[in-house]
C-alpha cells in the first residue's frame, strides 16, 4: 500500500506508550538486517568501524546467523540474553517489522532505522546520514514516535488458547484473516467489547494499526490514520455487503473475530505479512492494543530541512535519559 | 448516509467532555421541535400533561415561535435566558442538530431525544417510551454519550476573523466546503497543526466528527468512526487525485483549509447541512474539536433489551448529579 | 456480491450470440440439480409428473448420479450423448453455473432456471410457477437473454498450452487469479490485444462478464454492467496502487494475464468460484468472449407483473423456432 | 480526473460512427484556440507559414474573435458558413471540447489536436510534431478514433422541450446534475429505456462517455471504459445509499433523469464542465449516444514509437478518402 500520508504527515509521538526498554546513552546495540547484499555488508562494515572508534564503550550484537560480521557478538531473543538499548536496522520496512518481532514478548528498545536507498513507509533515515544520526541519539537529541502494536491471541472453538501459553503475537502493521485458496467466502462474526457487531461474509478481515493503515488496509479501502492517534482500523476484504465499510475503533477496544460455525472456509492468518496458523470454524482471535509499542527514533528531530518535523508535540530524548534511557 | 455502525455499534461515552450544563434533577426543560405535524403536536400535549402532573416543580420552555404550546414559556438563546437543565427533542436527527445549535456558544445541557417513528442515526428514543425515559432521567439512571463537536473559525485572506468575534461555529456532524454551482474545481490547501499536508483539487472537502462519520462523510467514501473515539475525519469530495484518501486525525489536531490563491472556484460552506458563508481564494477556516460536546442521553441505559448497551464504560448519571447535574 | 442492478435492471438479449443449441419445441430436456433436499426432490417429482402427462413426447434426462430419479435417463457430457434441447435447473445460481459448465465445449441449450425459494442474481423463476413457465416455452412465448461467457486458455512460461488441448474453459461469472495463502503479493503483467497495459501488484485480478459484474467483481469495487452490453470487466483485488481502477473493455478484446517472472507468489485460479489450477511465475492465461453464450430464458416474457420486462428489444422465441429451436 | 487508462490504453476506432464531415484532402481548415499566450501565438504563426507554403490551395479559418490572426478568415458556426474539412486545435483538452462544441448540431470534421506542452487526456500531438502530423493527414495516413458524444435534451415538468427546439446538446465527456449550493440532497428518478431503475438520493448524477470516464466520472468512483467500447456510464455523486454503484449501459440505452417531485433541491446542469441550465422538481433530461461522434485523428498511426498503436483495428484514412474525406 501507499498513500498520501506516507511522506507528508508529520509524526508526533503518542502518549500511550510504556517506556521503551534500554538505557541511555546506549551500551548494547543490536544490528538487524535481513539481506546480506553488497551495500548492506559495506554499510555494516562502515558502521562498525565508526561505532568502535567513536563510541568504544558500546557492545555490538547481531542476530545469531552464519554470516554474522566479525567481532560482533551473537544475540538471540530470550531472558538470558543481554538487554539491548538501541536497535539499528539496515534495510526496508520489512527489516523494521522483523526487528520489532524479536521483541514480541515485551518492551522494545528504541529503533533507529536506515534505508539502503528508497525511503520506506516507516520513515527511516538514509544510510549516508548514519554518523549524524547516531550522534543525535548519543547526544540525546532524538525524539521518539511510539508506534502502536496489536496483541493477538488465538482460541479454539472451546475457548482454549491455541499455541504456547506465552505465545501472544505483537503486530506492528496488521493482522489479516483470509480465505486463502478456498473457493468459499469466510463467514466471520465480529465482536467489539463483547458485543456482536456483525456477521461478515467476505474474503477476509484486516485489523490494522495506524502505522499499518497505509499498507494492506489502504489497498482494501481503509482510511489513512495519523500515527499519533491510538486507534484500531477494521477493514473487510471484498465484502459481499456493500454497506460493510471500514471502521475505526478507540485504542481501548477489544475486537474478537470468530470463524462462523457455518463458514464453509477456514481462515488463514497473516500477521505483518507473514502467514501463520489457520483458524477453523469456531476458532477465534482477539485483537487489542499492545502495551508494548515500537519506539521509533524520529527523523524529524535530526533531519535539518524540517521534513516531517512535528508540531512541538514530540517527546524529547533528553540528557537525563528519561525517554529512551532510564 | 447510512452504515453498518448506525444500529449495531454500542455507544460509550467519551472522556474528553466538559461537564454538561444544567443541574440535577432538571428544573428547567426546553422542548425543541421543528415541525408542528399532528403527531408532534399530540406528543407535546401528552408530554406536557405528564410532566406537569409527575414533576410539578419543573418549568417548561420552548423556542419563541408563534405556535408555542399554551402554558409553555418562550425561550431564546442568550445570557439573560433561564439556564436549561434538560433539552427534550421531538423529531428526527435534524431536530437534534437544531437543538445543539441553540447552544452554539458554550456548554449544552443533556439532550433527551425522541423520534416520532423511524429511528434516526443519532439513536433517539421512541416517543411511546417517553414516560419511562423521563423517569430514568429524573431517577439519575440515564447515561451520557458526549458527542464531539467541531469549532469552526473563518478568516479572510489577510488573516482577519470573518464575522462577529463571538461567532465561532459548533458543528455536530460536519463542515463541508464545496464548489457549489461553479464549473471549476476547488483548490484547497490543507494544513494540519501548522504544516502543509497537501493541495487538494476536488469538488470539496469534508471534516466530520465521529457522529458525522455515518452521514455525508460516509457517502463521500469516509470510514465509520466509533463515537467514543475522539477524532477528526477529513474526506475529499470527488478528488482529482485517486491517491487522496480519507484521513483520520487525533482530537488535538487543528485542521486549516485555505482556498488556494489560484483556485478558480470559491467554496461554499455548509455546516451540519446548512449553507452559510462563502470562502473566496485566500480565505480559510480552522477546524478543531470543540470544548463543548453534546451530552446525549443514552438509550442503552434505559432500553431493557440491551440494544446499544455499552461495555461498562459509560459515565453514570448518578444521584449526586456529578454527571448531568452540576 | 449484490447490487442495485440485480432486481431492477431489465434484461434484454444481446445480439452477439451464436444460435443456441437445441430444437423447438424441445424433445430432450435435461434436469440439473446439485442438492437432493426434500424441496428439490419434491419439485422434481412434480415436474416429472407434469411433463410426462402434458408433453408425453419429451424425453427427460438427468446427470448420471446415484440419486437419479426413477424413470429418468442418465446423461453425461460428450459427443455420443443425446442432444439436449432445454435445460431445466432447480436450485440457486450455483446450479445454473453448474449446468452451463456441462456444455463447456460448445453451444449451450436454452436454460430455464427455477429457484427453490429466494430469487438468485441470475433471475430465475420461482418453482411454484413451473407449469406456466414450461407452457410459455413450449408455446414459443419465451424470450432469451444470451449471457456472455469467457473462454480461458492457460499457457506455461514457454507458451505451451497447459492441460488437454480440448480443454478451454468457459466461465459465466468470472475468472479470478489470487495469491491465495501466499504472504506475498502477485505481480501480474496485463496485456490487452497484445499490448502491455500495466504491471499489477495486488492480491489478484478478476476478469468478469456483465453477468458476473454483480458478483465477486462488485465486492472488489467493480461497476455493474448491464447484461445486454457485451464487455469484459477487469478489476484488481486490493491493488497496491490506488490509481489502478476497474476497467471495462469491448467484447472483441483479448486480455492476457501473465504472472511476472519476478512475482514472489504464484496465483491460484478460480473460475465461477471453483478453484482449479495454479499459475507459476511466467505462466499466463488469455481471456476473451466465448462464442458460446448461455441462452437464459427470460422471466420478463412470462411473469405478468412486468418485473424485468425488457424494453421491446428482446429476441422472441417464435413458433418457427428461429430463436431457441432450429 | 486521471487514471491508468490515460496513457496506456491504446485507442482503436469504433464502428458506430456516422462518417465524419469534410472532404479529403482537406480544403478548409479551422484553427481553434482558446488562449492567446505567447507559445500559442507563435505556434499559430509557424503553422500558418507552413500551411501556406506547403498546401497553398488550403483556406484557413479561425473563430471570429478580435484577435484573429492576420490573413485568416473569420468563421462561425451556422449553415451559411463554409464547410470545414479539418479542425486543428492548439491547447489542452478544454480546447478540443470547445472545438467539438462548435459542431454541436451535426457531424464534426476530423480533429487534429496539438498540445502546447503537457499531454492531455485526449491524447493530442505535441506542437513540435506539426509538420509531420499534417503531412500524415494530407497523405491519407492518419487513422481516426471516433469518440462517442452524448445528446442531451431537456424537458419541463409538463414534458415540453426546454429551450430552443433546435437546441440539443452534444457532450464529449459528461453531463452532470448537481445540487450545487443547495443544502439539500437531490432526489432524482432514473429511467433506462423507459423503465424506472431507481430513485437516487445524492449530491448528483453523472452520465459520461468512455472518453469522459477518465475525467469527473473517475473522481466520483466510476470505472475506466475503453474508448472503443460504445457505452454510457452512470455514476452517482456521494449517494446516500452505499449500494448504489456505478452502472455501465450499452450504446443503445436511453437514460432519463427526472428531478423528483418531492426533491428539496433543484439540480444545476453542467455539460463538459460548463454550467448551463437548472432543472427544477419535475424537470428532466434524456441522454443517449449522439449520432455525431468526434473523429479524432489518432496519434498511433503517426507517432513512430508505437505508443498507443492500435491492434490492427483502426480505420485507415486511405487515399480515396473513404474515411476522413468523401
Amino acid at each position: 500500500g501507499q498513500g498520501i500520508g506516507k511522506r507528508s504527515i508529520s509524526l508526533a509521538s503518542t502518549s500511550m506508550a510504556a517506556p521503551p526498554a534500554g538505557i541511555f546513552p546506549p551500551r548494547n546495540i543490536l544490528i538487524v538486517n535481513k539481506l546480506r547484499t553488497d551495500p548492506v555488508v559495506k554499510a555494516i562494515d562502515e558502521l562498525l568501524i565508526h561505532v568502535r572508534s567513536t563510541y568504544p564503550e558500546v557492545q555490538i550484537y547481531a542476530e545469531n546467523r552464519p554470516d554474522i560480521p566479525e567481532g560482533v557478538q551473537a544475540w538471540k531473543p530470550g531472558p538470558s540474553s543481554p538487554d539491548i538499548d538501541l536497535v539499528v536496522t539496515l534495510g526496508g520496512d520489512g527489516t523494521i517489522l522483523h526487528a520489532a518481532s524479536l521483541f514480541s514478548k515485551g518492551a522494545v528498545p528504541p529503533v533507529l532505522s536506515f534505508s539502503m536507498g528508497t525511503l520506506g513507509f516507516l520513515l527511516p533515515f538514509h544510510i549516508d546520514d548514519f554518523v549524524k544520526s547516531l550522534e543525535a541519539v548519543f547526544l540525546g537529541k532524538a525524539t521518539i514516535l511510539n508506534r502502536m502494536r496489536l496483541t493477538c491471541t488465538f482460541y479454539d472453538k472451546d475457548g482454549n488458547r491455541k499455541g504456547d501459553d506465552e505465545d501472544r503475537w505483537q503486530v506492528m502493521n496488521e493482522i489479516a484473516l483470509h480465505r486463502g485458496a478456498s473457493p468459499h467466502l469466510n463467514t466471520i462474526d465480529i465482536f467489539v467489547d463483547g458485543q456482536h457487531l456483525t456477521e461478515a461474509v467476505s474474503d477476509g478481515i484486516i485489523v490494522s494499526t495506524p502505522t499499518g493503515s497505509t499498507a494492506y488496509s489502504l489497498s482494501a479501502g481503509g482510511p489513512i490514520v495519523h500515527p499519533s492517534l491510538a486507534a484500531l482500523v477494521l477493514v473487510p476484504i471484498c465484502p459481499r455487503s456493500l454497506s460493510f465499510r471500514p471502521l475505526v475503533f478507540p485504542r481501548g477496544s477489544v475486537i474478537r473475530l470468530q470463524i462462523g460455525g457455518r463458514s464453509r472456509a477456514s481462515a488463514g492468518v497473516s500477521m505483518d505479512g507473514r502467514s501463520s496458523l489457520v483458524l477453523d470454524p469456531g476458532d477465534s482471535v482477539t485483537v487489542h492494543a499492545s502495551p508494548y509499542p515500537v519506539p521509533c527514533i524520529n527523523r524529524s528531530s535530526i533531519v535539518e530541512d524540517g521534513v516531517g518535523r512535528g508540531a512541538g508535540r514530540e517527546e524529547h530524548v533528553d540528557g537525563d535519559g528519561k525517554q529512551v534511557g532510564g
